[in-house]
């Protein structure tokens, strides 16, 4: 057995995500501290994940903008809680243009207060509501510990924000984001079984009134924020003026919301499929889904493979041959593997002989001997059948990772070691206090059935906690 | 006849371009001196050029990554031309994560320096080259003199970097590039008939042996610099140090290329295109190739103007019906023409009666009756020749804005008028700072027939000359 080239993620977790976004060419980390160069194959996952949340919040009505990188220093200054949440890691630019500026401006670490004070400009009356923006950009918050997809002091990300003429509107759409945006895209593209729900008053967004989360769960057994969603009530609304004039002729202060997903998604995808080989991927997300791997340039197999792959690529699957023989085939088996690439497809000289090819599942391991013809046709359905795989698998993982607890003394255990559920009654914010003095977080309050409920106060509702990434 | 809503171009073209965008709801200053937000029309215009643009840098190759946003100071000063270049441009972060930061980091003007940082460690054999990568990102060079979408203190771009094994490829992927990619997309999409060319040792930019630039000329007979593909020749290489291993075991310095199209782009169609009513689109671009105008909510037109909408856009045509009839038709109608929309569908209580829509070209106002359930079919083919027809008319303005010269003297006048031509040999460098000293500049240089010059020394060379944005 040859050596791994990843460290074994049961020994050491941290330097197994290190080797595998080094290994298989995800990324690498940037000269100036925290940032983050994105390698084509990691790209290439992050565009796939662009495109598809794209569609999705398109479908739910917003349009795309694009707002500046640069803010006045005192936007951040008229909401309280927003300055204090972010002030600590701001990067701030003092000097332009071959002077020193007169106001210093800050690099977005997110867009509330910029989209606010021209968001007013653009709403005036019920007609104009609600209006609906997302953006796609870089956003920096400086970080002391970074490390990278995770936390990095340069991400890209997609913010959404919009304004709506009453609370109800603007719950309702944060909720509609997050499920119909979110939780689908998390759980039907990337195959991560999400928990659902509120952040408690302590883990919420900075300005927010109610923060809703989709956290994952990783194969060390932490949670890991994926995606949120915010109502901001009316405080930004307030801080920036965004005012209409209803049907009956009289100005109301507006509703706001905030919702966010970044390259993040990419760590979330390696923490929460990855295993002892390196990454998988679940084929929805996959650039290539499958890879037909020559093993030796003997006997037409080169040829053959290109055939095989041109039928294949008709089905519509993303395929590509390698064809790379000056490289021994057991090494690009074990980088096919670390890609993470749903179906390899091994051409020897055997398999010709008997016509046959043998397709191996990334994520079970399984090897299949198909005859050649019937190769093309079997692809759609394997697929389909390890993207659902991949998802019970995790969902199973997850379930079991998770203990039921009834005191704070076992959910803050159940925490350290995996993922506690408790009765948000019988916790409450004094007992999250406690279980944070030792590392573990509320992750969110939800409903026992798991859906996300409108206050705080429902009755049943049981909280989430787990250390977290 | 009502007063028209933008600034006559006659008059007064930089406020009739204002105007445009404001009217059209493309984009408007943002609250930091020379920053822009781009608004949902102007992003969707972006959109449709990064994705055609996208898919042409695919097809030549290339890979996208994403590289950070801060560059350490010093990188840039490792190439003194680059740095000579871009220093009175940048905007430097001095302060980050609440602390003084020990060496500032200055914001991307341009990522030649830390892709060639990173460039280095990817490239070690020959076997490694080419290496081709791009990415779509936001850059920041401060502008003492900001206009929107042309020069702004940000901007939104695709910048190209590779390195190859000799000056031999790294010239031809440059051309490859520019052609393929660039005038392709310019000319085939955009519809704007460019002047190709290389730039002068004066215009070139900041660290390449070679710029070739594919020039635009607006509607006020200036030349507007629309896309550039440099060859970098060894200066990158040697600063960052850029080997590879060749064949004969021997290490060789490398050749780098770097390439870029930016938000300009939007700049160039609205003064490629536009009229005294606004915005014209070339159907390929446009976000909405078709508007169906409900004149009065009478008679079943809504039902009917959604029929047709749908029968449209069967047809692979983008259609949007407009039925928002509490706003009168004619502010609607002359809405839709200040958005530059290709083709608009008046629908009447007449026409209806009739059985007969008018279908109105935006590019010459002609108004064409057509029977109902023959306009989906006329659809297509009037938007082919609609986008062939925008081109012939502005390369017919080009022509006729031009006139050969054979003095300097000459070349000023008509430089200054519109554009001139004369042969490079009786311009030369003296003539061309001359031009210079009259805000007159060398867009370019190119052979009789149009094309780029291999080098600035082939015989019969003519130089365009023109005032530029």
């Amino acid at each position: 057995m040859p050596k791994s080239p990843i460290a074994d993620p049961n020994e050491d977790y941290p330097r197994w995500y290190q080797d595998v976004i080094a290994k298989a060419g995800l990324a690498e980390n940037g000269p100036v501290r925290g940032t983050m160069v994105i390698r084509p194959y990691g790209y290439a996952i992050w565009e796939r994940i662009q495109a598809d949340i794209d569609r999705r919040i398109k479908a739910a009505g917003a349009d795309n903008v694009y707002f500046p990188l640069f803010i006045p220093e005192s936007y951040l200054q008229r909401e309280a809680e927003h300055v204090e949440g972010f002030s600590p890691e701001l990067a701030v630019v003092t000097h332009a243009g071959g002077k020193d500026l007169t106001e210093p401006v800050v690099v977005r670490p997110t867009s509330e207060t910029v989209f606010g004070e021209q968001m007013a400009k653009w709403v005036n009356s019920y007609r104009d509501l609600p209006l609906l923006l997302n953006q796609w950009a870089n956003v920096v918050r400086w970080e002391m510990r970074p490390r990278l997809f995770l936390r990095t002091s340069e991400f890209l990300w997609q913010e959404g924000h919009t304004v709506h003429a009453d609370a109800e509107d603007a719950a309702a759409y944060a909720l509609r984001i997050h499920h119909d945006v979110y939780r689908d895209f998390l759980v039907d593209t990337l195959a991560l079984p999400v928990l659902l729900g509120r952040k408690t008053a302590e883990e919420r967004f900075a300005g927010a009134i109610n923060t809703m989360t989709c956290e994952g769960i990783t194969r060390d057994r932490k949670a890991l924020q994926l995606a949120t969603s915010h109502e901001l009530g009316q405080n930004f609304a307030r801080a920036f003026d965004i005012t209409y004039t209803d049907e009956g002729g009289t100005v109301q202060t507006a509703w706001t919301t905030s919702w966010g997903a970044s390259t993040r998604l990419v760590g979330g995808l390696i923490m929460g499929h990855g295993d002892a080989r390196g990454l998988r991927l679940p084929p929805r997300i996959a650039p290539t889904q499958v890879a037909i791997v020559v093993v030796r340039d003997e006997d037409g197999a080169v040829d053959a493979a290109r055939q095989l792959g041109d039928a294949i690529a008709a089905t519509g699957a993303r395929v590509q041959v390698d064809a790379d023989t000056h490289t021994g085939f057991g090494r690009r088996a074990t980088d096919w593997e670390l890609k993470g690439v749903p179906l390899r497809i091994d051409l020897g000289p055997r398999d010709l002989a008997e016509g046959q090819a043998t397709v191996v599942r990334r994520d079970t391991g399984e090897k299949l001997p198909i005859p050649l013809g019937e190769v093309p046709g079997r692809i759609e359905p394997l697929l389909n059948e390890i993207q659902a795989a991949m998802l019970g698998e995790a969902t199973d993982f997850r379930e079991s990772a998770t203990t039921d607890v009834a005191s704070i003394d076992e959910a803050l255990e159940a925490g350290r070691e995996g993922v506690g559920r408790i009765d948000w009654a019988k916790l409450g914010p004094e007992g999250e206090r406690r279980l944070l003095d030792d590392g573990v977080s509320v992750r969110c309050i939800q409903r026992p059935d798991g859906t996300v409920p409108a206050t705080e106060d429902e009755p049943n509702l049981q909280a989430i906690v787990a250390r977290a990434y």
